[in-house]
Formats: structure tokens, C-alpha cells, sequence
């Protein structure tokens, strides 16, 4: 009795100065994004000022398509391996997670850093590291 | 121009002598369980076997509806809050995220110990830790 499919709705959307996925994921990571939760998820949030890290849970959502394996890190010097065992965004059900330092919390806004998501990214969880 | 709703699609599930939630997570934890992944994406798994650790995407299928503010673990003389700074099943959109120890791969079953995920949970996805 397998389900063929589940469906997800975005909780919010990350909002940064990066457009595109063609820089690296390293200066992503190094950037501040904001996210921006969806009011009625606001109650949410309650307490988790109090927390340094936390882990999002994003789709990527401009990456189309899967690869079973590639170089990780896209580095073509490194042999390819599964796709499973890297942080790759070309991957089934293409999700990303990604622990990131919380800055501040502004309302329903989340300022954090280290994030690897490009602007307008739809968040699905927020998560306790 | 943001979308509503996405589609995620199991590559594949958890067995293991769990049925149901009522299990404490730290019970099903300290058990072993094995991922079966879709014969079709058997390929995303190679050079996983080298790593101690790996990453489990998966969704509570089990868990219906959600709340915003909780008891962390469930424990009623711990005082609530919000749902985004807890690991609750009880979430928007559902969504777990595990690190396990990897103790075996044999074809396309991994064998893990450190999964907080009843029998038959659907898995999105495997990740690098």
C-alpha cells in the first residue's frame, strides 16, 4: 500500500542577494539570508530565539532533473560517486538541509547565515539542530 | 509567482520491528533499521559504504495534522513552544531528518542504527553528514 507521491507546501521563501545557482555554493554559505515564515506559522517560532543553530529544510527549487552520480562538490577533478552520498542539489525529491547560525529573529523573519539557498527559495521546516 | 504546493516522491522505505509511534523515539533509535531504496536509484548509492554517517530525509506518514506549540519531546512538565525549535513529528509538512550510523550496504538495503522512523516511513531522501 506504498504511496506514489506526497505533497509539501512551502512554510516561507528565503530571501537573499544571490539569483542564481551558478555561484558557489561557498559564497552562498558565507552570506546572511533572511527567511521569511508565513504569518500563520508564526506561533512557531516561540522560543527558538534562544538557539544559535538551527537546521533548514528548503527545496531547490531551480534545480531540475536528478543525477545517480557526480563529482562531488561539481568538482570535475574528483571522481564521480552516488549522488546519496553527496550534498548535490541535482538529487531526487531535490530537498536541502542545511544548519545554519541564527542571527536574529525579527517577527516572522529569520536572519541566518550559512545558508546554500538562492533567493526565493521555498522553506519547509525549520528545525531544532 | 510562488507556488502553493510540490509534489516529493518516496525513493524508498524504513523496515524495522516498529509499528507504531507509541514507542518512545529513543527506543526506536537504539534499534537497527534497514532502508530498502527503489531498485531504480541503486546506482545514487556508490562510495556510500565508506562513510560512518549518513543523513535520512523521511516523512511521518503516520503523523496526522499539526501543532504549533509542544511539549519538547513530548514531555508535559517541560513548558511548550514553538514546533520550529523542536524535533516534534507533529510539524508542518512533516518532514524528518535523521543522521544515522551507517553499519552495512547490501544492494539497495542500508542497514542504519539511529532512526527515529516507524516501519514502513517513507524515505525522500540520503544525504551526506
Amino acid at each position: 500500500m506504498e504511496r506514489l507521491e506526497y505533497s509539501v507546501i512551502p512554510i516561507g521563501y528565503v530571501e537573499n542577494e544571490f539569483e542564481e545557482a551558478k555561484v558557489s555554493p561557498e559564497t552562498i554559505r558565507s552570506g546572511v539570508s533572511r527567511i521569511h515564515l508565513k504569518e500563520e506559522y508564526v506561533e512557531g517560532l516561540e522560543g527558538i530565539g534562544a538557539f544559535e543553530k538551527i537546521v533548514i529544510v528548503f527545496l531547490f527549487d531551480r534545480s531540475e532533473g536528478f543525477d545517480l552520480k557526480v563529482h562531488p562538490r561539481g568538482d570535475r577533478s574528483r571522481p564521480m560517486r552516488g549522488v546519496f552520498s553527496t550534498r548535490s542539489p541535482r538529487r531526487p525529491n531535490r530537498i536541502g538541509v542545511t544548519t545554519v547560525d541564527l542571527l536574529s529573529v525579527d517577527g516572522t523573519i529569520l536572519n541566518v547565515r550559512g545558508l546554500d539557498a538562492i533567493n526565493g527559495t521555498p522553506v519547509l521546516d525549520i528545525k531544532q539542530y
